[in-house]
């Protein structure tokens, strides 16, 4: 007896309900990129681990999904091996073991997250490639992370980057996307932004230039852990006191863009990378303004974003509705390519987080009425002949772009609106003799249960309604 | 010097070109899909190898791309193992010691088909779904096959399967569907019809019913091969030589479908289950006219198809002016999900293969010129004042649902230019001082070189025409 089987840890079916609300959100990012002039790319779920390894940390490295070998995985791990010879593989211990075996039995992994490939695919592809190079790319990745609520090992990211300009002008059109894309999901967001060069400057004016990286991983946490654990964590990372002390006005500045910027001006006199972030930042809002764009967008000097590449400007997205974190994040990097060997190629992107956008959809209630049901119109089956009457008709109704099925067999009457009642299908058509007669069919709308004798082209005109 | 990172053996890149060509394919197979009623699920790309092993036969197992377990896989592969204790894995040969620690290494694999995984969501959601349930599924697939032209190891399948129903106006609806396809793609196809019953029946016909499978292999190759090889091949697979001989007039069997019944019916007058399937191709044909479907279809009885759980309808595609395998296949299953416990579910399915459907496209010419750009429009920049009334200008045609970018930077007007024509962006749009002051902008057709001053109103109804 089989006994029933299961979805792999940490990873989901989706259901049709549920399909036709991520495509909403999907095709939603995708005509906003196409709009903007980026282009769709797709790489392979699997890359080399050679490709992989060594770009996401040492912890990234474990949470990679590596791919068997093919066929007989051992034989490289076991070279001695041979139908006389004995195969041995031998170690102190199993994670030695593990380590020592890894490099000899797998070659591959899967991708784990579209940033990576797609700096592969420019090098690999830079022949082909006009620079600079607007893409997008919506595809799953996967980590082997602990799977938790809202946390899974296999998720779509949805980027866009430009490669190979440092023109301010595609941070500003990013921020813009941002804004028609919230716009259309109907979620009211709030833009923030920040930029490397300033924290770096920060880091250099408090004295602690080579602590920068600790001192953004430490002011990314203050929204979650407040200021006192920032401070006791900046110490624990080594961070003199009165380095510390003098990077907690920043901190807590308070005011608009403009007034944040005039104090750093200031505080960052004696920095000529955070004076030309401070530029950058200044450029960025007059760009905002030119175009006239109505997110509210924000200096947030407490903006860090983990990821170590990124050299400009940063963003995040935020919800102003619901409580959740990040839905949507990038950032200005300046070699990507560079592991690969392309040096001087500068970019910029941002990634919407998917999954966490349908979680806000569904708390604020924001799907559109028509993605609840998928077939539009069922054709109640009489018989054969009835059947043929149906079958030209629901054709027509195709022809204009109508979802349309006809039930299966003659089956009761209950029974087959009970199947259109549990697919939520909203119309059913009835067509028999005495219909057929009259050139009409009987149109029942499920949620009144009002029936109404239609023409062909009165049912269209009434569905597409 | 990091090396220059290469994609994985078998899989591939998709560029923009590319990715408009495919979605092109994959949109009009989803959107005839849809209007029949057919709704979309996604299955994770993992799934347990409890759930893929067994399923494909012995060659399918080691097709399968096997995911090691994270961490410390060796845990489990050596029991013994501790700070102390030595750890050891030990076997007469590599091949035997693969086998062997394949089970404790590694719990996941890719999927290799989407009709597995489907199945065993059917079983797993089947207290969520209403029978018939229509659904279709359009996801990449992974087998470690030796790469050849057109083999890939990585490539999409596109399915629509009903399950929970033996009506055969699916089987109808399916042909409609493949009509509907090649027709939106205009590709001419032919459509080859067969019955796994009528095949038992034949079996049972010549005297050796439990050699079907054998003769269904056989046959299966006979457009490939010739007559003599196949006969020559059933002798191999112990058929005796008057049940082959029995068997040749079938295979050779001419005329229309109707004919061809007609001599099958009294040949297989002694097969119950031959006489079904007789029944079963009369029933589908009536169908097939009743819908008024103009797509060339054909009994064709050395259609086999090599999937085992085939047990009624089997269909196969191929187009008309391409030299090509088959394009799209599918057929009748009467009990998918046993294999995972849930019996008695009658489905039938298609597939349409999405690589071969783009080489033919491709061979033939088929895409619509319009896909070979992406960008519609390119705003040259002649500096930040101008850019801000391009800004505005973008945003309307954007409304409109027009793809525009403007060029990132004052770049010289040449560059801006050759940017435009190696992206094959149709219009270019010059908006300076003095066409600012007329209100219009100035549209320059990159194709016949033609500039004309147009309005926003008259450059939305130029490109959109």
């Amino acid at each position: 007896m089989a006994t029933k089987p299961i979805t792999v840890k940490g990873t989901r079916d989706f259901t049709p309900l549920q399909m036709r609300r991520r495509n909403y959100i999907f095709d939603t990012i995708k005509e906003v990129y196409r709009l903007h002039g980026y282009l769709p790319i797709e790489t392979p779920a699997m890359e080399t681990l050679s490709t992989l390894m060594g770009k996401y940390g040492e912890e990234g490295d474990k949470l990679l999904f590596k791919i068997l070998n093919s066929g007989n995985f051992m034989e490289k791990a076991a070279p001695q091996a041979g139908p006389d010879a004995p195969c041995r593989v031998e170690a102190e211990d199993s994670a030695l073991l593990s380590r020592n075996l890894l490099p000899k039995i797998s070659e591959k992994g899967l991708r784990y997250d579209l940033t990576v490939p797609f700096a592969r695919f420019v090098v690999q592809h830079q022949g082909e490639i006009t620079f600079p190079f607007k893409r997008y790319q919506l595809q799953p990745v996967w980590r082997a992370d602990r799977p938790q609520k809202g946390r899974y090992r296999e998720f779509y990211q949805c980027d866009a980057d430009v490669v190979g300009s440092d023109s301010l002008l595609y941070e500003a059109e990013l921020v813009q996307m941002i804004q028609e894309v919230f716009q259309r999901l109907g979620i009211r967001v709030q833009v923030k932004i920040n930029n490397r060069k300033i924290l770096y400057g920060i880091a250099h004016a408090v004295g602690c230039p080579e602590k920068m990286t600790d001192i953004t991983v430490a002011i990314d946490k203050l929204d979650k852990i407040g200021l006192e654990a920032v401070k006791a964590e900046l110490a624990e990372r080594g961070l003199p006191s009165e380095a510390v002390e003098k990077l907690v006005p920043v901190l807590l500045l308070q005011g608009d863009t403009e007034a944040k910027l005039k104090v750093l001006q200031d505080y960052l006199k004696d920095s000529e990378v955070g004076l030309k972030g401070i530029e950058e930042m200044r450029t960025l809002f007059t760009y905002i303004a030119d175009m006239g764009l109505s997110v509210p967008c924000e200096l947030d000097l407490t903006l860090a974003r983990g990821l170590n590449y990124y050299t400009g400007a940063i963003f995040e997205v935020k919800a102003e509705d619901v409580q959740m974190g990040s839905i949507c994040g990038g950032g200005r990097y300046d070699d990507l390519t560079g592991i690969f060997g392309l040096k001087g190629v500068s970019g910029v992107g941002i990634s919407f987080g998917a999954d966490r956008i349908y979680d806000v959809m569904n708390d604020l209630n924001l799907y559109p009425e028509a993605l609840n049901s998928g077939t539009q119109v069922l054709f109640v089956n009489f018989g054969e002949k009835e059947a043929v009457w149906c079958f030209a008709l629901a054709s027509k109704l195709r022809e204009a772009g109508i979802s349309v099925e006809i039930y299966p067999s003659a089956a009761k009457l209950g029974k087959q609106f009970s199947y259109a009642d549990s697919l939520h299908i909203p119309f059913v058509a009835v067509l028999g003799e005495k219909e057929h007669e009259q050139g009409v069919v009987v149109l029942k709308d499920m949620k009144s249960g009002e029936q109404t004798p239609l023409t062909l082209e009165e049912i269209i005109k009434k569905i597409q309604a």
